[in-house]
């Protein structure tokens, strides 16, 4: 199976470059940057040296992708507002689409305008999937259209959407604090993220209103259903690291449940998936033990003093937080084995 | 004026050593480290080098300190536990103190117990006085014996007390997310500490119940007033930089209260401070920016959403969260200039 | 197959774990570590959560390690001096042993008493055979005992080695200055390791005699062949990362070498050998490309000025400065594919 | 005794107003930067927060700047090539300039124009003087256009130079590894300054001909006399810090010469200098001892085996090796004490 990534040269399309040059069952045929267009891949991507000796970056446009006869699946790793603008005529070409962008990860326009401003094809909105691979059903992963949860969402939402299903917390008092490595940022080339700038620095940021919050809010009243309206608040941090997303949540439980019903709520929706790390009450994850993995770990400790609960959780951002997830995504909807290629 | 540091091997001590070598008011005539006894001062502190060649470091047990007659001030920068043991034979011999442990920051006898066990002289409880240099009133810094506040609570008191005083925050729902630099930890020789371990790591802590929830919990309660009782979710992490703390207060303003208020409780208490930054709500501080200085920085975001209150802060947790305080606290308590030696 | 290893809780060890783990050739049977003994594998690395449920630390003897029939081959990730006690009735066991420590690294007695001191079983000395991948003999890799070379002079020799064959530079004036990440003194807990004695530091240590320098000239003696006496003038350095060894060698070409004489030796030892990139005169290597990666990455500049050569490497010091190095040498020996389990 | 700095907006820029802020003796009154050009000083340096109410930054140009009738001394902290326009019109109007640059470090041109190209000034090359502080003579300080030295040759050249002017060692045969923390480049907005290119990475770059080489040969050549032609082999590199350079000579002592020897020499010439720390042989230096101190520390260790002797320094790039210095020169012109403002 010939797969393409659209947008290879931020550090997502590198991630993932990386993890499709080792998956056994695609072969990577396309790769584009408009930045390093004709140049030899194994020579931009370090990760390729020595191998694929023929692949080319091009700068190729939508229709030239859309018309390209050898490959059924695109991967693109743009930045949000101009993912949509490949999509549809890929789309309307067949081809299948994991989408590593937000522009379709909302369902509600509104939603998408207040955070986002305007989109471009709002029409296209109802076509994307926004799903987890461990919470994905079939008719899911089946839909052509397939958008890849971010980074700090999947650190939120993973420990928090069984919570909310089984109602053991109040949808009105979420409060969660993330601290970010530097490449969550992208590749970006601005002073703010020059090493001596970064270096031995913590810093909150995006406060009050950072747009993934519109994500998480979403995924939770789906979650909570019946209704509820969930707010959460957010507020994100970076830190002197390369990778990985720490998320801590403040958590305010229903009346009666206790820290082993989460426990219950947890094993009942992820018992056995791989990639899910559920660590006893008590002890709390590390992101040096999730980076370059493709798996989140969380775990939960009551407060007997204020009655909340404290859910922390760890992802490599670049990984189960993005580039690692959408393989994984790929994995299940083409029947490949759900860890392959993605072994730490 | 002569004084002595006791205890002048672990980070804070250190940090001692650099800010009184450069005080043009005071002399470093006694250095005391069990570990680095008979060593010169000038080898074993490279910010000594080519200085104080006579400075010897000594292991002198409290009654030789007691009975040396040239000091009148030491600076006491031991674990807790060991502090008390010093202080009590130097009060007795008619010496201040200014004590950089947790021995004397609590007045309650109970918190102690419950936070850190058994005190070794309970009876001494009530002859500190914890006091920030920006808040003593004569009477405290007279006192003989002075409690320097710690690091994580002066990241987080500093913003909070006046706006406590002033009754602008709901006492019962305080939460507070803290990221530490590893010197935090002190200088301890533990695996957890290794630079492979704390490199591209964040992790948190010490939840629910870190020890310096005492201090915060109770500095609140005095500035509320009126028997208030205050609850405080405090969640630290470690974070992979030498020095600085960042913290994040979640906070739920009473009915009516506005940012502008808190910025006038503010502006009230620390106008004219030198060592307070309060930056414009919507800036947020960084801990790159207060590192090598003695400043807290702080600033106030509403969220309009949620109606909470957003703070977020910043101290170098080794010179306003330990060091640099306990030579400010000096500072006023003999006529120093405030700033004396503590330049940036 | 199944495979052991012994002495799994250093970093060498623990990137074992990891690289074993995923190989699709072996299965590993057997994990020893005395500090760890008991645990279950897949609490202690957190690289393997949720994988090998059944898997157990034991803290088993060489006589216990030496009559398991299922083990045909063993990585041993001990200390120097520690590995020999294994090694000897391992092998007298008939089980192969592929070697991480400088027990066997040597053959010449006099050499390693010179800089490691007392050999336990000199008898042994010529039983192991020090071998790279890309340099080895099918007789070398049927051989029982295998020593894997060590990380910093894998950087080295690594490049060095063919231009010694050749005869291209002089054997008296190799001068060379290493920077390595601090995993590589391995995980030994002591106060020069301290995250925050590393962190923001840059050091020279181990001057003027490294004991890697024993196996470097050993090695490249006998590249130069003929009885030629090699001189190596080596400083190491450790800087703040936790992986990645950068080495650049000052060389003097034999009269009339030219710098596509060393590229011409190069291509014709390492052409189409997956693990060694070799880069155009003028770029120069860079540690982040070649971390979690088990290839090294050098190239040649000339200096018209001074007629030296510069060639500067990189490797990952845990992986072909290590763990990856004699996973590879596994592969070879037993026939998998050379890049089996190493895709990065 | 009011000064000004040109430039204010770079690392240098920043380190010198943050220097200039606390020194006892002059007062820091114009402060200019093309792309600040009408912020408040103390909103755009947190080092001046709460500081410094009126200062604000400016764009002046030279005509302006040479006309301010109350600034004698100006501080350039400009790209090299810009100083130069500065230069000329503040020396005709009486103005004395400490300079940042490489525009007037050299005395030849035709040096010059191998290393940067065009001098835009060639007639002012005479006028500068290249000046270590430790090393100045009354006549050089009296000059009023004095060139400060850069940081890799202030690492090298410091403890050089001494060995130089004895003669102990080989001026053909001179090779320094040096290693960088990032500020080193400045505050460039480039991809390869990035905090995720540049953390955990090591990477030798300018080689073979980094431009500082032609500063440190000239002013060897100076300090060997008798028209000795000096070639230096230098390979710098870039490590993961911030702040902080560490060379690394590799020397051949002349016939018969000693350690001792160069202890003597380096004793004869900084024997009670605050700035220079001279370890014992054996003990390396390390970047950590002198960040945020204006020291630069060197030893040397002779290798029984080779005959050659290894020389370790280390300076903060920004201190001793750029605005520190700059300010010592200022001190020792001005006569004020030689540390004066510059206590660590």
């Amino acid at each position: 199976m010939k797969v393409g990534i659209i947008g290879a040269s931020g550090y997502s399309g590198e991630e993932l470059v990386r993890l499709l040059a080792r998956h056994p069952g695609v072969e990577l045929a396309v790769l584009t940057s408009r930045q390093m267009a004709g140049q030899s891949a194994s020579k931009v991507f370090p990760v390729l040296r020595n191998r694929f000796p023929g692949l080319l970056i091009t700068a190729s446009d939508a229709s030239t992708l859309a018309s390209d006869g050898e490959i059924g699946l695109y991967f693109l790793a743009l930045p949000h507002g101009v993912s949509v603008e490949y999509a549809k005529p890929l789309l309307e070409a067949g081809k299948h689409i994991i989408d590593l962008s937000a522009d379709f990860r909302l369902s509600s326009l509104a939603r998408y305008q207040e955070f986002y401003g305007e989109h471009h094809a709002p029409e296209m909105l109802e076509a994307g999937r926004y799903i987890f691979p461990e919470l994905a059903t079939p008719e899911q992963l089946q839909n052509p259209l397939i958008a890849s949860p971010g980074c700090y969402p999947t650190s939120i939402l993973m420990p928090l959407i069984p919570l909310a299903r089984a109602g053991l917390i109040d949808p009105s008092r979420i409060i969660v604090s993330s601290m970010s490595g530097v490449s969550g940022a992208g590749k970006k080339v601005a002073d703010t993220y020059l090493y001596c700038e970064r270096n031995e620095s913590v810093k909150a940021y995006g406060i009050p209103k950072h747009r993934h919050l519109s994500e998480v809010e979403e995924q939770l009243e789906l979650a909570f259903g019946n209704g509820v309206r969930v707010q959460v608040q957010f507020i994100p941090h970076l830190v002197p690291m390369t990778r990985g997303i720490a998320s801590t949540m403040i958590l305010e439980p229903v009346e009666g449940a206790k820290p082993e019903d989460a426990y219950g709520a947890w094993d009942k929706v992820y018992g056995g998936k791989p990639f899910v790390g559920i660590l006893p009450a008590g002890e709390t994850p590390d992101t040096a033990d999730v980076i370059y993995t493709n798996r989140v770990d969380f775990s939960l400790t009551g407060d007997a003093r204020t009655g909340r609960w404290i859910v922390t959780s760890c992802v490599d951002n670049l990984l189960k937080g993005a580039s690692g997830q959408a393989v994984q995504l790929m994995n299940l909807k083409y029947g490949f084995g759900e860890t392959t290629g993605l072994e730490p």
